[in-house]
């Protein structure tokens, strides 16, 4: 198995760190320089015609891109820690959670870097198709964002963890999410004192530093 | 269990087609009148503070928002027929594809349609947050659109379904992405043979008028 990452990346960070909060260590892990913008080469794009990190491709080479999906298939290789639930009320609510820090969060924070970034300009999109970059935004991706938090936090105040009372893909994409929005200068604030508690729990496990 | 439906609205017929495709019949369906903004209102926000359809209600008042949530509790309560894959290669795959298609389709649809229709000025996101509409996202989100059909249509002249040999979620949310799209006047045009072949079967299936 071959695992294509960058390593200051977001995405290829949660695939990281779900592989290690599982001990899943034997996957080779190969650098694609995004700095150079080496993932819309041709080389690149010969593996993964999206043009974007993460990528593993299996022994028997099926691609497989997407975060989220390489989680998925480590998670049915190899179910325990179970990080994507543990019964279908279980595996819902983490499905539920997930999508509610990707879509109100995590996305969201992506506009507001892509869209600000001069080293996006003409590409604000990830991948191999150019778009402008779109000024509003920027705004109301930090807005979004911000309510977010607030939402988090609320929600840390009734649960150890973002989707149930154990760790799961939730907490490890709403982490990376606050990892990711420090970049635009979003942060959690003071009056967030439960996602603050769950913050510094996250950044002590090991896999924070995967 | 309850299931909050709109009837024309996209995100719950992704819900209703996996449930038809699986047989599930004995869900008590109750209509959010989304025309007048009824999923805002006090009453429904108590039961998803989201303000968003579909929700599902567990029989032990769990509350599973999302549509793919839903599908997801629906898949690991009633395996057959899999839909979400059949092993963890499978598996991987329908979550590549079922996130390819929401990422570079159905969530650039939805910029086009909230962002122009002046029904939703000044509520340009789902939900009770209100945002003014971005003009250039009607642009941006079109022609997002308009490439990926091209990818669709290549995929889908290599495979018989979107993620494999078999229909799955990634196949419902293709086939609603492209009614949605027709909204905003996006459609598969005549270059596109393998789509086309594909949105006939899949529109002839009993699930499609679900």
């Amino acid at each position: 198995m071959k695992f294509y990452d960058f390593k200051a990346a977001p995405n290829p960070r949660r695939a990281r760190m779900f592989m290690a909060e599982k001990g899943i260590n034997d996957v080779e892990i190969i650098q694609v320089d995004l700095g150079n913008v080496e993932q819309l080469g041709n080389e690149y794009r010969a593996i993964n015609p999206s043009g974007t990190v993460p990528a593993l491709v299996l022994d028997d080479d099926t691609l497989i891109a997407e975060s989220v999906a390489i989680c998925r298939y480590f998670e049915e290789l190899q179910p325990l820690p179970p990080l994507m639930g543990r019964n279908a009320k279980e595996k819902a609510q983490v499905e539920m959670w997930q999508r509610q820090v990707e879509l109100q969060g995590y996305l969201p924070a992506g506009d507001t870097f892509r869209n600000h970034n001069k080293r996006f300009a003409g590409r604000a999109i990830p991948g191999p198709e150019n778009y402008e970059q779109i000024p509003e935004l920027v705004v109301r991706g930090r807005a979004r964002v911000e309510h977010f938090l607030d939402i988090l936090d609320q929600r840390l105040g009734a649960s150890e963890f973002v989707a149930n009372d154990v760790f799961t893909i939730a907490d490890i994409t709403a982490f990376i999410l606050i990892e990711f929005a420090g970049w635009s200068k979003i942060a959690v604030q003071e009056k967030h004192a439960n996602l603050q508690r769950w913050y510094q729990d996250t950044k002590s496990r090991p896999s924070a530093d995967a």
